[in-house]
């Protein structure tokens, strides 16, 4: 499939006199669409509820988006938890996954009075000596070990990840908190990341709803939701079919249907913590071209860097790039794109063959809605650059400034080593 | 060779009770006594100096100290010459070593007389519409190509590298500058980082050493510095025998007689731009274990995590790991050491042998005094931890404070979004 920007040339030009590339763009249109056909795929739910997955894109203009659509936040951390509250999320649209956490965390999760969900069973002891008390609600996370086929041929490999807990310590972490007042139960389980497949949620709702039938039969522990959490990924490849909501959200139905119903655990609320979906196709980095290197290879320098977006140099992932202006000219041109880092592996793609590129040619890169910013470091003291929302009238609006050398420097304030 | 921290038991209790957990410590006699042993070791070289290479460990206070020594600072963007000059460092003591690089920054580099290293050709053209005018030194980086044997066996392929010129680019660079009023030249290369081989500096040197001859012959370029650049590396395994810089610096000398004095260039400094080898050793990560999680894996959950040290989840990393106080116990029990990151690869270490762990045992993380806290991010949005000194005295002195809330919020600044 083509994959097009979200933006035109022209609108990237006037967007760019306004805030000088780099930036990450977001598309509010885009948000906007996708929040309305996830509601829609799991309308059938009445207790449904997406918590985006904060660490995909950190940004509260984003968030309040997602409020309006009822959805609440997953967090990962005491910041992430201190923005759901500035932001005036409730309680119960705040769930805390976390994994080997602080235990002043707990705490401040416990004082908001989020959801908590328990990676370990030893973290139930580690939260009462940290809290004292137990909420009404809480959720465990579940980890089937071994390995694990989605559908026809993918398999992944949840025994070699460090989260959740094994079958029989989930039964008995249900047990340990009944006994200590924990009355509405939750289950909760993150196999893999980023599937393309529409089998990944229910296939892993059958697991779960089964093992919820099991749960609520074996301890008398009242379920009341199920969370999917994330994992439902997006087509970073041209060549890859983009998961369509509907039919998971249809295939996390049926299993309901088959399963739960007959158990009369009709009432099970089915939670999803979705983050790239949510955001990934909706965000582009733009950059403008301002080196053209030739030496044994053909290297395009940018504005950005890795500093940007770290996805292909950590995990060598693939974004897909588009020279402005330039959609239908043929590529015939092999490059690597790199950063200005003073390491071999800032680019953001290698051996991709483009159009010929210009120096000022604008480059969007693809899909860096989620897990773009959000993973950005200062390595070489470069600074990050900002955010700015396309907003549904056209309009661009800046939601977070870029870094300056302040910023850089703002850890040693408190000396007076470095003076400016 | 059995690697053992540098600092005691005891001591590091002792400062835990002042510095809590996770934090970096450096050495300051480790620090200061290799500084000592890199200028013996080039002590024959009248001009030597080393530009320690800012990005493996920028902080101001580890900066006074190789100043002490004579030493300069490798800097490959805005804020790392910022410091460069807040600290007094002389412009000849400044070397702006960079690539993509960005108008601005060449703009900056030339107004503080800091000495630059052009990695492209057309980085003089550019240069030139950026600046205006010419320093009297300027450096070229070369890039050999192909592939390039080292020593017995070990190779490297800086022809997929993006640094540097071709051989008939670097000549024709030389005669550009040379047209333009520079009358100074310097030689830079880097072809491979850590390397952990005593031979990879003379051999490096002789390729460059008959480089500068003939391009003196050819071109009539005065050349005044020879710069080997960065790439000798620690032993961060256990089985590896680290470089000997004395040996290293003789190999240097050996191939500036052969080569440089017969052709009458015995005039030319030597400078390098090493980080890692300057300060990777003398840094440690001292972190708490805080979870023991059983499942299909033995994990300790420490309360530090990739945001304090990437080199594991970005290049699969190995970091020596000492549990304090167990150092003669027997490494009978496997574990993957983790931190708190919704991030399959945030692991110190997988499957490695160590001796029983303990709730509340410390563990100090080895060699992460370059590219750790460098190379911190803020995913999940965890903040990064402190540094602390331990000085020759044997006291420890903080010398940068731990990341804040308000730190990480610090882009919302300007906006109404955020209250708190």
């Amino acid at each position: 499939m083509k994959k097009t920007p979200f933006v035109t040339n022209d609108k990237i030009h006037e967007i760019i006199k306004e805030f000088p590339t780099p930036f990450h763009l977001y598309d509010e249109k885009g948000i906007r669409e996708n929040c309305k056909a996830v509601k829609e795929a799991f309308a059938w739910n009445p207790g449904y509820r997406e918590y985006f997955a904060v660490k995909a894109l950190p940004n509260p203009f984003i968030l309040k988006i997602f409020q309006e659509y009822g959805f609440g936040c997953d967090c990962a951390s005491e910041t992430e938890l201190m923005m759901a509250k500035a932001l005036d999320f409730k309680p119960e649209e705040i769930m805390f996954s976390s994994n080997d956490t602080p235990a002043e965390e707990f705490k401040y999760a416990s004082d908001l009075g989020a959801i908590v969900n328990f990676d370990d069973i030893t973290h139930i002891s580690f939260f009462e000596k940290a809290v004292g008390k137990f909420p009404k609600t809480a959720c465990c996370r579940y980890n089937p070990g071994g390995v694990y086929e989605i559908s026809n041929g993918i398999m992944d490999n949840p025994g070699d990840s460090k989260y959740g807990m094994t079958k029989a310590q989930l039964f008995e972490a249900y047990k340990m908190l009944k006994s200590k007042g924990v009355e509405n139960f939750g289950i909760h389980s993150f196999l893999v990341s980023n599937t393309v497949t529409n089998d990944y949620y229910p296939t892993l709702a059958r697991t779960l709803f089964e093992l919820a039938v099991e749960l609520q039969k074996d301890t008398g522990c009242h379920i009341g939701f199920i969370n999917l959490s994330g994992g439902v990924g997006i087509a970073y490849r041209p060549d890859q079919t983009p998961n369509d909501i509907r039919a998971i959200g249809e295939g996390v139905r049926r299993a309901y249907e088959e399963i739960l119903v007959p158990a009369g655990m009709g009432d099970i609320a089915i939670y999803t913590e979705m983050g790239r979906f949510m955001t990934g196709p909706y965000g582009c980095l733009v950059t403008t071209a301002i080196h053209e290197k030739n030496i044994y290879k053909n290297y395009i320098g940018v504005d950005a860097c890795a500093v940007d977006l770290m996805r292909p140099a950590m995990y060598g992932a693939y974004h897909h790039i588009t020279v402005m202006g330039k959609e239908n000219e043929e590529c015939d041109h092999m490059y690597d794109i790199t950063g200005s880092l003073c390491e071999n592996n800032d680019k953001f793609a290698i051996d991709r063959m483009l159009p010929r590129i210009d120096m000022g040619d604008v480059l969007v890169i693809h899909d860096t809605g989620a897990h773009g910013y959000s993973m950005g470091y200062n390595y070489n003291g470069k600074l990050k650059s900002k955010e700015v929302l396309l907003k549904e009238d056209g309009s661009a609006q800046l939601i977070r400034r870029a870094e300056t050398p302040k910023d850089y420097f703002v850890t040693f304030d408190c000396f007076d080593i470095l003076k400016f």
